[in-house]
C-alpha cells in the first residue's frame, strides 16, 4: 500500500526496530527516517536482521526530501500546549481519510521522536494531524506502540463480527440420556431419595437443557458418568 | 474498567513497561503478571518510576489465580501451528464481546510470554481467543504493541468522524479582488499580452474559485500580491 511511514529524528534503536516490525505485521513496507540518530539505526538494522522493512528503510535529511512524492500528509500528535494550525482529528476520524487517498495516491504518516514529538516545522508540512484517543492524564505514547496502533485502525475490518461458533448442541436424545445416566449416579450415591426423586429428575432435566452442552463435551460427560457408575456399583 | 491484562510469564522488562504504559494511555488500571521473570519485573518497575499501573500490578503464581474473579477470559494468539480448542475471533469481532462484559463484570485479557505465547494450558482457562488481524507472513507481534492494539480498539470510538473544517472560504467579492490584483500584477510583469487578455483573465478567474481559499490565506495572498505589485512599479 502506499503509505510511507515517516520517523523524524528517531533516538530509539528499539523503537525503530518495533516500528519496522508494526509496518510488517499489518502489510506496509515503505519505512522513511528523517535524520536518524545514527548509532540507533546502525543497531536497530542489525539487530532484526533479516527484516525486509528496515533493510528498506530509506534515510532522509528533512522532512521536505521525505514526503516529497506524498500528496496528502498526515502528521500524529498527542495535542500537548502548541497551538496547532491544522485540523486536528482523531485517529478513528482520520483513518478513512488516509485509507481513500492511498487507494490511488501516496501518503505519509509523520511521527515525532520519542522526546519532543514532531516540531511546528515538522507539522507545517502536513495536511491535517491526528490523535490517537488517549486518556488527557497519560496523553503520550510510546513510538513504537503509536506507530502499531495507527497501522492496526488502518488495516481492521470494520464489518467484523464475531462468526457464530460451529456448535453443535447435543440433542433431546442425548439430553435425555445424560439425564438418566446422571440420575443412576445420584441414586447409587444416595444423593436422592424417594420423597424428592421427581423433583430431582426435572431439576436435572432441565440442568441438562440449559447448559446447552455440545455434542463432544456430551460424549466427554457420559464418560465421565459411566466410569463413576461402575465404580459406584462395583 | 474492570478489565484484568494478564501478562504471562513475561521476559523483558521493556515490554512489561510498555504494556503498563499502554493500560496507563488508554485508561485501563488493572495489570496482573503470572510468574514474571523476576529481574524483568524489578527492572521495570523501578525504570518508570512514577508509573501508577506498574507501580499497583499484581503478581500470581499461576494463570488460575490470576483470572479467579473474571467470567469472561480471552486469550491472545497469532495462530500458530497449534490445533486450537477453542472459538477464535478478529480483535475487532472480539471487541464488542469485550466491553458488552466488562460493561457489568470482570474480564481478563491474556498474552503469552515474548518467545512463546500462551501454553495450551494457559489457553485452556479462556472462553475464546483473539487475534489481532496480522499479515500471515509477520503474523507475530511484540508483546507492548500487541497490548496497546488491543486496548485501543477497546476504547476507539466507532463513530468518530472527520468534523467538517471550520473553514470560511473566501466570497466572490474577495475571489474578484484576487482576480484583479493577480492580472494587475501578471500586466505589470509582461506576463499577459493583449491577444490573450481576456483568456488569462478567465483563466485566473476561475483558478481562484477552484481553490477555495480560506479567508485568512486569502488575506495573506492579498498581501504578497500588494507587495509585489508595489515593488514592480516602483
Amino acid at each position: 500500500m502506499p503509505l510511507a511511514v515517516v520517523l523524524v529524528a528517531p533516538r530509539n534503536p528499539l523503537n525503530i526496530g518495533a516500528a519496522a516490525r508494526a509496518l510488517g505485521n499489518f502489510g506496509f513496507a515503505d519505512l522513511r527516517l528523517v535524520q536518524p540518530y545514527e548509532v540507533a539505526f546502525r543497531e536497530a538494522v542489525s539487530a532484526v536482521g533479516g527484516a525486509t522493512v528496515l533493510q528498506n528503510a530509506r534515510v532522509f535529511d528533512t522532512v521536505a526530501e521525505a514526503v516529497a512524492d506524498c500528496s496528502l500528509v498526515v502528521g500524529t500528535t498527542s495535542i500537548g500546549n502548541r497551538e496547532l494550525q491544522q485540523p486536528i482529528h482523531t485517529l478513528e476520524a482520520s483513518a478513512p481519510l488516509l485509507r481513500g487517498h492511498i487507494a490511488t495516491a501516496h501518503a505519509a504518516l509523520l511521527f515525532g521522536s520519542e522526546k519532543f514529538g514532531l516540531s511546528n516545522e515538522d507539522l507545517s508540512f502536513c495536511h491535517h494531524l491526528l490523535r490517537i484517543p488517549t486518556v488527557p492524564e497519560v496523553p503520550s505514547m510510546n513510538l513504537g506502540q503509536s506507530v502499531a496502533v495507527c497501522l492496526y485502525e488502518l488495516v481492521r475490518d470494520p464489518s467484523a463480527v464475531a462468526a457464530p461458533s460451529m456448535r453443535r448442541p447435543v440433542s433431546g436424545a442425548d439430553a435425555e440420556q445424560l439425564t438418566t445416566m446422571m440420575l443412576d449416579l445420584l441414586d447409587a450415591s444416595g444423593y436422592t431419595n424417594r420423597i424428592v426423586a421427581v423433583s430431582t429428575a426435572q431439576k436435572i432435566r432441565r440442568f441438562f437443557r440449559r447448559i446447552r452442552l455440545e455434542q463432544r463435551d456430551a460424549r466427554l460427560v457420559l464418560g465421565i458418568l459411566r466410569q463413576l457408575l461402575w465404580k459406584l456399583k462395583s
